[in-house]
């Protein structure tokens, strides 16, 4: 992948950039500039993953460029290693103040410096794969709804209420961050599931409930073993498990359900009370509310939910309404 | 995720150890090791994913402990960052020679190591990112075989066949690498294919066969936009082009079909003629590559594959009856 990160070199001697040149050209895409002026429109073009940045330069300064580079917003993945032969702990605290990721003394060595922008390089690598991660985690819930381009925003509006409701019950910023990642996946196990079944108009046989009951196994098999998932395993496999014990598919109860699934099951059950279903109408908030203090036919939110999600939830209602609103669309 | 990150440090120290801990406390996990036995012993237990390691400890130094940490398999991923007063430039590139991955020179500020630590932390998650997006992708892929527990290892060696015909056919490493990650998404679309369509045995009605060849349309739209996932598109939507224009959805021709679905049409039809369908049984490697190099009354090897990737296809046959042999199991 290296000779896709581009480093910008920025250095007023013209020996030092050859230096540098022979050092990384065979890996990186590289670019130079030899005044702090021709730095900028460098930046501004080339859009440089890594910046070399000599100090002392013969126009403005290195850290008036390493400023420039923190105020642009295109700019804003781009790691800055600060160069110097001029560099005492005055320098380098201020670069690190300004944000400057790292520095390096001249006269350095070619390993040295080659260590380093094969560090950064990896670096700016594991974000574009955080993004396609995240991109992957999203297809394979939508792979899930059965309608693709008509599934609306139902996912994406699990992933928020599941934050809100996660941190207002006092969790910590990593669990409410990957709930709101992993939220969307509750229902990848319906891919396994006939979409006769999933949009049958009217009752559904036993038969047929039974195959629907087994979405969440099918879901915990598609995700499988792996550490970084563990959550979203979770939520698949136990978002319908119910406080009392009687949800599917272990029929665990109470604290048992781990705590992601015991999110999942009230945030799932709002986005569907206030979407159209094959067997419902959409419910507006005020009678989804209702429903969720008092219950129906089908829902008793005191035996199914854990209680202190719930308090949490009612006294929070609101901000899982203007969710709704704000990312409204036909749900599944 | 930093309190995720585990970090040991090493130093004879003690105050050193307390100021160190003073500024990393708060958001990692912490360990600490006053000489390099205790190190060693800290390390098989506490298995740390950042050391900061000082050179000079009472017993051994700390390059002994570098090198059991490059010795010592599960600590492959471990970063091992270098502390020192006395750090000439032989001590420094003698260790990023034996794989430390930086150093940090005594006295050292709060900020520069918190610097240096947030950053390696980063990258210690990117690798787990980059593990669990892989897992993601096979997932995703596994997902739109029919028979989730039964499908056997079709994606995991179309993923190698394709690796070894752009290989072979002179790509550079990035293209190959990247094949061998998405080469297996090729039939992701299938998930919105009913199953009794997939699974019928005898022949499909026409309504049927239009209905399977929306696969490739269906799974680019599942893949989607992402640039991290551009060459996976192209082959989920380009897999069953073919070189004289007779091929679906699109109906493109000789270099106009990306090279990555040119490859993956040749690969993917290989395992298809190895496996048992429901139409068929499965052939040996002998009598599949009779077809490859005379056709049979479905397949025009020269009308449908691109003729250098058939040729090298060809020339290097054997590869392909290994990997079918070393990953063999029913494919879908």
């Amino acid at each position: 992948m290296s000779k896709n990160t581009k480093v910008l070199i920025v250095d007023d001697n013209l020996l030092n950039l050859e230096i540098v040149k022979g050092i990384l050209e065979e890996e990186y895409s590289l670019e130079f500039a030899k005044t702090g002026t021709e730095a900028i429109e460098k930046l501004k073009v080339f859009k440089p993953d890594i910046v070399l940045q000599d100090i002392m330069l013969p126009d403005i300064d290195g850290f008036d460029v390493l400023a420039f580079i923190k105020n642009t917003p295109f700019l804003k993945n781009t790691k800055v290693i600060m160069v110097s032969a001029l560099m005492g702990v005055e320098m380098r605290l201020k670069g690190y103040e300004m944000g400057a990721h790292d520095y390096i003394v001249k006269p350095f060595e070619d390993d040295e410096l080659k260590a380093k922008i094969d560090i950064f390089s990896e670096l700016v690598h594991s974000h574009e794969i955080k993004e396609a991660f995240n991109y992957t985690i999203e297809a394979l819930s939508r792979a899930a709804e059965a309608c693709d381009e008509e599934t609306g925003n139902h996912i994406v509006r699990v992933n928020e209420y599941s934050y809100t409701l996660a941190k207002d019950s006092g969790q910590d910023e990593d669990f409410c961050n990957e709930i709101r990642c992993f939220a969307q996946m509750h229902d990848v196990g319906k891919i396994h599931v006939p979409m006769s079944i999933l949009n049958k108009k009217g009752s559904l046989s036993k038969e047929e409930f039974v195959e629907i009951k087994g979405h969440p196994i099918y879901g915990a098999k598609i995700i499988g073993e792996s550490e970084q998932l563990r959550m979203a395993k979770e939520i698949a496999l136990y978002h319908h498990e119910k406080w009392d014990g009687s949800g599917y598919p272990s029929g665990i109860s109470g604290k048992e359900i781990p705590l992601s699934g015991r999110i999942v099951a009230i945030t799932d059950v709002y986005d569907a009370l206030r979407s159209e279903r094959s067997y419902k109408p959409a419910f507006d908030h005020k009678k989804t509310m209702t429903i969720f203090k008092d219950g129906d036919d089908r829902l008793d939110p005191e035996k199914h939910f854990d209680p202190e999600l719930l308090s949490s939830f009612l006294s929070n209602n609101e901000k899982y309404e203007s969710i709704f609103e704000s990312l409204e669309g036909e749900g599944v």
